[in-house]
């Protein structure tokens, strides 16, 4: 689908370790909150598993890749459940579930924004489409992960830090250097580590993105 | 698809008016439900697009239309997002989210009932399958505006007013008119008004729809 | 799709029969548990439907079976709106939504998660795809029903008994029997027995997935 040789194999070693990278992230981070809420082990495994798998099967639905991948490539879903293995056997006390999920689920954002954008882009979209689906399996994840349990989501939260710019920013700018052909496996991962920057520096930082002024001076808009 | 002439012009005229005024409804309501919630610019946008796309979204993964329309069609998120912005500059009071929200949701459920209707229709669906698709397309965007707030949907509160049964009847009688091959679409947009109307009178008059004798009655239902 | 003779008929016997059941199920345990939320007749009707249909949709989907089942074989709807029906005539009070909402989730429970296994299967899923893909039939309608109510789904609430352990065993014992083409429809029904056996019994006898130490020696997991 893509004419630049060796652009084909390049890439998609970036999108599978990416993605494994992502998948591994996004179950660290779903196994922490599970901890954290004190499910059992299939409590863990299941909210990993949803969390990690969500956002590409969103991905690949929307794109016609049926069946999706994660149910296809069975070793994503198992990378996913080793990881909340591993969680569960160490058994994190729950102050080791706080900045540990903050990192992951950056991991993940930054990198399933950038693969999501390149899978979506080598189905045929258009690259503003494959940005903007780029984005959606970014956030997807986190949103499946604290919906599930009953919180709402990040990207929702008042007051949160940057979460949805830096993923919807390393999604457009991998689109673009996709769509003027000079996009590299390696530039992808600099995008993604771009995102995982600005989302972790913003945490630590308090970045913020444009608030109304009555959020700004602190009062809360009440009647 | 439709072997009358003309009527594809016309209902694709419809389709993407209707659609497009659904989008800004339900995207205005989203905005206005965040900007309640103290979300900032961001989340604003965000819960807007979800608001807006989402049941279209769903409609076109059903009947295999993909990439959904919200993918291709980029103008749709761009109205989503413009919407948005507007009610960021704009900074309503809370007070003056209120019942602007319920109208918006009010237009965006008639919309979309009517307009995912005629779309699932012209994708070879039956008059009943049709309808049932048009509902859901009608109720999802409020429902994921809802779940991903972190409240219950609207059409699942107790006590809540008429919300389902009109967007019900609006894609049951859009249906029968495409199916007895009468649908017009100044017609489609008629029920559309009717299904806003139905339920914008249902909260300021308190219609309601059937309820068990113990609601009735202001008893809970209790052990 | 199916080799051996006579398997397609006798499946789809027990698939439609199986599915058939399964709706039922669902759809009276979403009607329960919407009484018990003192929801009106469109709530009670909504969420036994999108509870029964929405673990098939979702199968339907990653397998590309589009339009769903669920949008073309309006007795599937049909079943679940006349399920959700004679609750709101019966109008149980409180009491009574508790165990008949755990035996009925259960019910719906195993069937999807056997029936979920085999349409996978007949659709071109390997084994293990298919029972994954089952799993999330399964437990897919508890989820929806839960988090359309605001509650935490009952497969990630801390303590909870055997749900997704029993319908992923039941899943894969079926996806194994495909697979060594040794599968028959009563077999199948056995299956599903066991799931909702195992499931009921471990609410009845109080057995747990393994949890972490902290969990089980009663203490919460606090900083």
């Amino acid at each position: 689908m893509l004419a630049s040789p060796g652009f084909d194999d390049a890439a998609s070693v970036l999108n599978v370790g990416g993605e494994l990278l992502g998948v591994v992230a996004f179950a660290a981070s779903g196994a922490l909150l599970s901890v954290r809420r004190d499910l059992d082990i299939v409590g863990i495994v299941l909210l990993a598993a949803a969390t990690a798998l969500g956002g590409g099967i969103i991905r690949d639905v929307m794109i016609g890749k049926i069946p999706p991948t994660a149910f296809t490539d069975l070793w994503l879903f198992g990378a996913a459940v080793a990881t909340a293995l591993v969680i569960f056997v160490w058994q994190p006390p729950a102050r080791l579930t706080r900045w540990p999920l903050d990192i992951t689920d950056a991991v993940g954002l930054g990198m399933f924004a950038v693969t999501g954008t390149v899978t979506a882009y080598q189905h045929g979209l258009s690259a503003p489409s494959a940005a903007m689906l780029g984005l959606t399996t970014g956030v997807g994840g986190g949103i499946i992960r604290d919906a599930l349990s009953g919180q709402v989501p990040v990207v929702l939260r008042p007051n949160e830090y940057l979460y949805a710019i830096p993923a919807a920013g390393g999604a457009a700018l991998t689109a673009g250097l996709l769509h003027f052909d000079v996009y590299r496996p390696w530039i992808g991962l600099l995008c993604a580590a771009a995102v995982i920057a600005v989302r972790i520096g913003s945490l630590k930082f308090g970045w913020h993105g444009p608030r109304p002024w009555y959020t700004v001076r602190g009062r809360k808009n009440e009647d």
